[in-house]
């Protein structure tokens, strides 16, 4: 089964990235209000039952993807 | 609106984050069929209309965010 990770700097954090990707769209006329640059990870689990699948991958997530003291992340079925 | 792009590197493109992963996970008996990294951007959109919003933010990706040589990207609206 397909889990994807999406991880985001959490709101507090400086996020260089995303102010850089609104410093080049501002200065190319296509504002938006904001913009955060974060990590998708996409894990084949190899396990069928949808909430074991998604208890490796959040197991997984905080073993060796995310940083919690700077990052939050949120996990979702991949279907297809 | 708040639009999620999800960025992946292609299948046919050696993904060395993803082999990382995939390495250390391994090595703590937490293996996983196949792991691949990219990137997670969330833009915030002055757009109500959802059409209209993906519309931009697709511009958006193509025009700064992702690598056509080597990524695919997918769009997603996140309500909340």
């Amino acid at each position: 089964m397909k889990i994807g990770v999406k991880i985001l700097p959490k709101n507090e954090v400086l996020d260089t990235q995303g102010r850089a990707v609104e410093g080049t769209l501002r200065a190319h006329n296509r504002s938006v209000e904001q913009c955060r640059v974060g990590k998708y990870v996409q894990l084949e689990i190899p396990e069928t039952d949808e909430s074991k699948a998604l208890a490796r991958a959040k197991e997984i997530t905080e073993f060796v993807l995310y940083n919690p003291l700077i990052e939050t992340f949120e996990l979702e079925v991949v279907r297809r």
